[in-house]
């Protein structure tokens, strides 16, 4: 099939870093030991192998003049231009502009689970190919567009490869794929349509992995942008843009309690990033405000951890229907750990059952179709608060990062109340009136 | 399973018309003979058996105050208020808010079928339930509201039912959704997971229409709004909401040419009520436009008609995989052949297998992926312009109405284009580098 190859056409991974523009993105500089080092398609510190982020210089705006940038810019995820590694010109290149998704005052799903301060549902089954991924990739894309990349690559078992498939047919570059090669037949459908190149690795998830860090030190990866590889530091920066925009929509305002979903641990993560520049910034007032993680019970390292009261997390074997959650060594979890216990929060799990029973409680009272992501959410936002961990009282934000119809085996179960004749007799009998 | 009741209880059905606030719209008014009568739930008139629908006034605001009203409105449908049969505070209620998606400007589809006068595509996909059905059962529920309905229902094979229970479940009125008994079980479940009754009809999709009209007038059928049914003069409306956002979109432009589905017809009949609506209140200049519509061979009664030239249309069984357009006996048929003619139009229809590859074109040029009414529309316009119907250096707008998630069986021959060992020999010996 016909796939083009298009953008910046200069020898890849030769970009001269000072002729880089990523709008507010400085520099990488490390997590553990502040090593800076110019922006690169770079991941790791070269001095202490710790985790490359990215520093921003922010001194462009003033904070009203900000505010008003912000609110009159795209109703998408580069309204936040200002504040994220790309150009300023963003807006205007071929993307998939996802974001700005709706933040659902959830008064039902509040009165089921006794919120009295306000709930509501982040739903990032809105964007374009319904995750929260088309945030992340997003960014991976202007990263690769600087670096001179013209092909778009990831590993993944679900919604990254559609989200990476998607994003690089809109912007024309070139896309390959890896996944386990006995991946669900429809889930190979939603990531193969995109008419990128779609490869089946022999082996499990930390097969396909591993692979992909060989082919990225190897010439045959050279001009590849691995979104959650060598992108990984401008890729992540995405899933700030949901703390973004859940204080705008909130009117400028922090939530009390946000409940998050932990996978690598990255998103959480970034969303406390993403709060905290916001107070640094005099966009909102500070205030606490307490991050909760949430984790299924059959991939619970982090949670585990959590309640044990240790500082490092230990690997599991992912057994769980969360399959967009199952990563059973999170990179981030001593971040995460940190987090939930330096806000206040906490982080906790469910059962798959549990899970089934969130997702349908959220779609019977607000009509969100979420997929496993968001019943572990909706869960363990109810566990909680039965615990006493979260305070009804206060504002709470719930994420939903995902949509149904892409786990639709997980309800499976659910079905036909009645069957009846196409008769007033036999509808009557059945007694739903 | 719990099922909540609420809104007005007033007595339905016994509403004095005088008290109903439904904002602009003043009077349902038969289409054929123009006899007008207060508004409530009737869908047909008493003098001639002629569709009503909505007569509005709409002397409430200077053309520039209603932009500006428009502009600061909410980023979905209820922006446009003051031109939709819903009360004022309408965006204050509870409702999926649906509306205000993408108009993707489609510069790689463009080029692939030799479009130089501007293609965008209208992705309805972005809805809350993933299809453009949000938008008129939105209408439907403030009618059901406004009449003090608590039950919301319909008859359905797919998107409606979706649509109807997620409403239905957010604003807290009982659902009663009737199907034909043996549908998908992927259909089926993304129905009954928004926890309303589900009943399946033995029968096919006419006795299910059937049962639902003799049930609207028993005693049995008090106090329910089918949204289709006897809400449709309401419900049909929704559809105008696509109008204006294109043009808005546009910056207050109407398209040269639109190509649009054909289910019942309703649609594309409700697109050109509202372009006229915007030229009627000075909104956008008034110049010519061309409606072309858009159907599958395999049930193309309105398609085969226009090409006889005939003004009525003879039904036909439907026979294609798009099941969303599958409408033998079209109610808005011979309006519809009206409007392609009087505005320059076409109607027009593509094989299944023109279907899946337009498909496939759209996700691998523009990332978007449709479901099969979105391959309709988009096989249409290649068809169109290559018999020379459609001006390729004409602004051109292709509606997608539907999310390919839902109809993912269209596609399921796409998948892996390779299967490799995880080692680089391996790769290499793929022949993908």
């Amino acid at each position: 099939m016909a796939v083009q190859t298009a953008g910046n056409t200069t020898n890849p991974g030769t970009t001269n870093a000072t002729t880089v523009d990523l709008g507010p993105a400085a520099a990488l500089s490390c997590r553990e030991c502040g090593h800076r080092v110019p922006l690169g398609p770079l991941f790791a510190c070269q001095e202490c192998f710790g985790p490359l982020e990215i520093a921003y210089d922010f001194s462009a705006y003033e904070t009203e003049e900000l505010r008003k940038l912000i609110e009159s810019g795209p109703a998408n995820i580069w309204r936040y231009a200002p504040l994220l590694p790309v150009p300023a010109d963003v807006a205007g290149k071929p993307n998939l502009n996802p974001g700005w998704t709706a933040l659902v005052k959830a008064d039902n799903l509040a009165r089921e689970l006794g919120v009295t301060g306000g709930l509501y549902v982040k739903d990032d089954s809105g964007n374009p190919t319904h995750s929260f991924k088309d945030r992340v990739v997003a960014q991976a894309l202007e990263a690769a567009r600087a670096f001179g990349f013209t092909t778009l690559s990831c590993s993944s078992t679900g919604n990254l490869a559609g989200a990476v498939g998607a994003a690089a047919a809109r912007a024309g570059f070139r896309s390959c794929v890896f996944i386990p090669h006995d991946l669900e037949q429809g889930k190979v459908v939603m990531a193969a349509v995109y008419g990128g190149e779609l490869v089946g690795i022999e082996g499990n998830y930390d097969d396909v992995n591993r692979f992909c860090s060989e082919l990225i030190g190897d010439p045959a990866g050279e001009g590849w942008g691995f979104v959650n590889v060598n992108l990984r530091p401008y890729y992540a920066e995405g899933s700030k843009t949901l703390a973004y925009e859940i204080c705008e929509q909130l009117g400028w305002k922090l939530p009390d309690q946000i409940v998050v979903p932990i996978a690598s641990g990255s998103q959480l993560t970034k969303i406390d990033k993403g709060l905290q520049e916001l107070i640094k910034l005099g966009l909102v007032e500070d205030k606490p405000y307490k991050i909760f993680g949430a984790q299924a019970e059959g991939c619970s390292p982090v949670s585990v951890a959590y309640k044990a009261g240790h500082d490092v997390v230990r690997p599991q074997k992912p057994d769980t229907i969360a399959k967009s959650l199952a990563i059973g060594n999170p990179a981030d979890g001593p971040y995460v750990l940190d987090i939930a216990r330096r806000t206040g929060g906490a982080v906790e799990d469910v059962t798959d059952e549990q899970i089934v029973e969130a997702i349908k409680l959220l779609a019977r009272t607000e009509g969100i179709f979420a997929e496993t992501a968001g019943g572990v959410t909706v869960g363990v936002t109810r566990k909680l608060i039965e615990n006493g961990a979260l305070d009804p009282t206060l504002t709470t934000v719930v994420l939903n990062t995902g949509d149904g119809l892409k786990t639709l085996d997980a309800v499976a179960g659910t079905g036909l109340t009645a069957t009846i004749r196409p008769s007033l007799d036999s509808f009557r009998e059945a007694g739903l009136v």
